[in-house]
């Protein structure tokens, strides 16, 4: 029996640079060092200055294949007066890399000799002092310093340690980080889902991130809500790691024990940030290694790694931390924050009209894609109310700036095609990638008016002449130059349980069964349709089950109906097929792609228009049933 | 007994980017995959797009600890108006994670409901339809794109293919690169030095950077220079690798078997490109084996590899070239260049005075400490003679922009304290970094005169006032507002093999006893104040031995004479010290550090002056040997 237990923990609003310096001036960051081959160095961190043990070339040594010679002795030659050499007397043969004997001073190549008879040879002009000689040290001299300490180990500097025989190096050892999952609702990735169980991911991200920061991650098993078992976690963690991260259970709540558990093993620096998302923070130590505890949802918990984990490990390895590239972009729309946190807003970043615009994806925590699919994330400081649109912002970018320049950004309506696009076009351009941000078709099209994308997919209904897209795009954006492509006709109809186990038929039937309607979000072209259908059929939206729950893309919806058997959603074929769900067609409509004339007449444009012309994109697109692509892909300039 | 050969192969002038896509067009990119578990996949390339195999969350979920309730039920609830609820009836406690029973659609917080009796539960507001639950599919819906083809694996993609239940994922086989080092010259990195033995370290730095690259490594044992063992191998290699690299050998002397053999195995594409380093390479196929023949120098190695192995590798992955970092530099000092081949010239960059200044390092293709020291990589293209003094170029960047930023750019006399002075200055400030070119006292004036540096190390003799460095500077640097830190008395003296063998005492025995003498260069304050004593002692400078060959540094000297039992140079104790040589002391100078006042006021230079006041670096210089660090370091205004 569970009951209400009391709050005890007050989460703190500590500003985030404040808590990592906290940290940094109440843990001894003790510097240990380890010893390492030379070959298993690159990477590492060298611990102190590194000299050359000897030099390289250690001899003075022949640049060439030829003979080594006095240059002294050979001042006379010329081509109207050879000059004859004996072997040994006044020559040696050398090859490259031979020492040259004591008192030669000069190599000349085997090319430049002409042999007389064995052991005699000709030369034809004079060798200078040193000529083709590698001196002693002209690499490396014995006892020069290589390296400095703190300096990352490149392949080429593992090449100069090795040339100057050091053959292990002192370097940082990397600092053990421990991961502690915990939480009883998880369960690990290789189980079979179960309801009410989710899987434990976060743990392998850290670990992946902690390599990459330089630090020795180690992944534990799950750890239970459960008080003694994350004492037990912490005291075994704490005994043999630098750093040890608990993930979830750091907030206030009442099953919240971790902060509790610190406190009482040690000392709890601080709790709570001043951020969003990332607040319930816990930075704590006992004895003196630090504990992290890292809030549950991915988002949060990326952002708390970045935020001290990954300075926590470089003032392990004493190096600074490495600048992030950044990135001057325009707000493609108005972004709020509130007052008193830092916002952290995951951008889409599309370089439209020689300007980066930034478009935010969702704020949720727990959407792990919106970190997947994020260009770059936008600061707000914790004094500022938001960002205006086109106001200008520095974003950090979380993909390279050559790849979001050469992608094509796509808004609008959501259809699985895209992604077949996106897959396409890179098979002819590596570079090209196609972002796509899916806000309905309303969306699509005022996006291409604000000049914030490049292309708009739109199916857009109008009731009047039953006509597609046209007549939206002359009252809405008029006056620019704008080209459509016709692209699709595809399949709309209601989404349904396997069996169709309410029988459905007609969309006057989704009424009449009280089924649980799965609706999408105002301005989404389906959205339009169904609402045109009802005003059709006498329907009031009241009529309608679940009228008011909104999704944003056709696999959402497949996916509630997928969860209940009373449910129905209006949508695409494809998605119905993608989730092994049934399908009672209603319409076939235009599905078209909408840009500016400019970007048509582009590169990106016509390799676009390629791509749809081509003979694989129609067939790969088809596989996905319900589509018909356009035969010709003849561009409608309007 | 070796004769000379004929040549019979003729190196041609293609031009580097022509040789890539000759490369490309003859070669069949065979396009191979594999799988691999998701928890090993960060780092590989994906070879098709990647779906998620279930939604995540797979069931609507609790977000938070409370109880599920049917919103409808709520809606009366008020502050004035408390609702009781009933367990199971109308409520029923859940977790975070929990699935939501069929039937509920809201999530009230465990801290917003009070207790009345055990099952019994008063709520004072109204929860909306599905608040606090996560959506089924919020994260990820079953059959989404999660990933394009092409994309490179990171921490933050592997967590969202495990949290869609993507446990293998097919990515791009690693190409496999087989690394054979060539030349009879040549022993492993852990074999002890013998004098005509060379240690064979390209192979390791091939390695790493293949590693680096995406490709997987082999690196083999050295093979000798015999046309049946580079043969054998190349068989071997080509039978198992995607790439095989055969390095030194490659040129089209009367010992470079290597081109021949890849033409009666396969098939010259290209030998010899039209660059400097790096011309003598070849570029062959072998069934379908890419073989290229890598010039042994390191320098010139280490360029064919960025050029050729680098893109063939990301071809192999069907990726684009990441772009290189570059920065706008100006040339410190006119570069010249032939007409014909690109150059590649390494430089040190530094930031004076608001701008970012390069001045070329070594260009021996033999230094492989030329690419340890470079900041970055200026080129010139073949069709340009050189680059004037000032002129503005592009440098390739090989160390972090940051770096280069904060790095104190010193000029002038060499001395080993200055390695010492750049480590401790690290201590304080991690990101400080002191990047030394040795060019003489003279030089490094010239380059404070210039604005090329920050710190110039002089210490530079006149003989009319047997004073240091002030009269220099008011004679070549009148009117600048300078600033002279008195930093370090040594002793100057002869630096001699053990034991004293010719058993000099003054300056004058060098001449006596004909010893081989190691000179320095020109503007070297060494140089100036050997000629001074040969003057004071009546010597001209004929009567010296080997006067005109000139080293750069005081190590290089030393290292000159540890080679030869009549050999003697001009140095410091310290150099002397280092190589375990003997030092017959003739004279105490000065070696002070000049610099603009500017440089001395800002935080640079601020944090030199208190590192050499501290009693730490005056400890660790004071060890080298030979040194007094100035007690109180006072700057002198000049």
């Amino acid at each position: 029996m569970k009951t209400k237990r009391e709050r005890t923990i007050y989460l703190e609003d500590t500003p985030r640079e404040e808590a990592l310096e906290q940290c940094f001036r109440m843990v001894n960051f003790h510097d240990t060092t380890e010893i390492v081959t030379t070959e298993k160095s690159v990477g590492r961190i060298t611990a102190e200055p590194i000299y050359a043990h000897s030099s390289n070339p250690h001899f003075h040594a022949s640049a060439m294949d030829g003979i080594a010679v006095r240059s002294r002795d050979t001042e006379e030659a010329h081509e109207t007066n050879p000059l004859r050499l004996t072997e040994h007397d006044d020559f040696v043969y050398v090859d490259t890399g031979n020492l040259i004997p004591h008192g030669f001073d000069a190599v000349i190549m085997i090319e430049d000799v002409n042999e007389v008879k064995t052991g005699v040879l000709e030369i034809i002009a004079p060798a200078l002092p040193w000529q083709r000689i590698r001196p002693i040290g002209e690499d490396i001299t014995s006892g020069e310093m290589l390296l400095a300490q703190g300096h990352k180990i490149r392949p080429i500097d593992a090449g100069a340690l090795l040339a100057s025989t050091v053959k292990n190096v002192k370097v940082k050892r990397k600092p053990k980080v421990h991961i502690y999952p915990s939480g009883s609702e998880l369960v690990p990735p290789n189980q079979p889902l179960q309801p009410g169980k989710l899987i434990e991911f976060n743990g392998t991200i850290f670990s992946e991130l902690v390599k990459e920061w330089g630090g020795e991650p180690d992944l534990k098993p799950i750890v239970k809500d459960d008080p003694e078992k994350i004492r037990e976690a912490l005291e075994t963690g704490v005994a043999e790691a630098d750093v040890v991260i608990i993930n979830a259970g750091s907030s206030a709540g009442s099953k919240d024990y971790t902060a509790h558990i610190i406190q009482e093993l040690g000392e709890v620096i601080t709790h709570g940030i001043a951020t969003r998302p990332g607040k319930p923070v816990i930075i704590g130590k006992i004895n003196e290694t630090i504990v992290i505890g890292v809030p549950g949802y991915p988002v949060s918990a990326y952002f708390v790694m970045d935020w001290f984990v990954k300075p926590i490990i470089h003032r392990f390895l004493n190096i600074p931390l490495p600048q992030k590239d950044t990135l001057t972009v325009h707000a493609g729309r108005r972004i709020v924050s509130s007052m008193g946190s830092e916002d952290f807003i995951r951008v889409h970043i599309g370089y439209v009209d020689g300007k980066y615009i930034a478009n935010p994806l969702t704020r949720s925590a727990s959407v792990t894609m919106s970190l997947v699919k994020s260009d770059g994330v936008i600061t707000i400081p914790a004094g500022q109310l938001g960002i205006e649109q086109g106001e200008k912002v520095e974003a950090e970018l979380m993909k390279p700036r050559s790849e979001i320049q050469a992608s094509i950004l796509f808004s609008g309506s959501h259809d699985l095609s895209i992604d077949v696009l996106s897959s396409e076009m890179k098979k002819t351009d590596l570079l090209s990638k196609v972002t796509a941000s899916h806000t309905g078709s309303m969306a699509g099209l005022l996006a291409i008016k604000r000049q914030e994308t490049h292309v708009a997919g739109i199916h857009l209904l109008d009731p009047e002449t039953n006509q597609y897209n046209l007549s939206y795009i002359k009252k809405f954006l008029l006056g620019m130059d704008l080209v459509l492509l016709p692209f699709l006709k595809r399949q709309q109809g209601m989404i349904v349980p396997r069996g169709n186990p309410l029988g459905l038929k007609v969309i006057t039937d989704i009424a009449h069964t009280q089924a649980h309607y799965v609706n999408r979000q105002k301005g989404a072209g389906t959205r339009i349709l169904f609402d045109h259908l009802l005003k059709q059929n006498g329907i009031l939206p009241q009529e309608i089950n679940g009228y008011e729950r909104e999704m944003f893309t056709h696999l959402s919806v497949a996916a509630e109906v997928k969860m209940d058997e009373k449910a129905v959603g209006m949508g695409i074929y494809s998605a119905a097929k993608a989730m092994e769900l049934d399908f009672v067609p209603i319409e076939e409509e235009s599905y078209d792609l909408l840009m500016t004339k400019d970007f048509f007449m582009g590169t990106q444009g016509q390799l676009l228009l390629d791509t749809l012309k081509s003979e694989e994109f129609k067939r790969n697109v088809e596989q996905l049933g319900g589509y018909k692509v356009d035969e010709t892909v003849t561009p409608l300039y309007v």
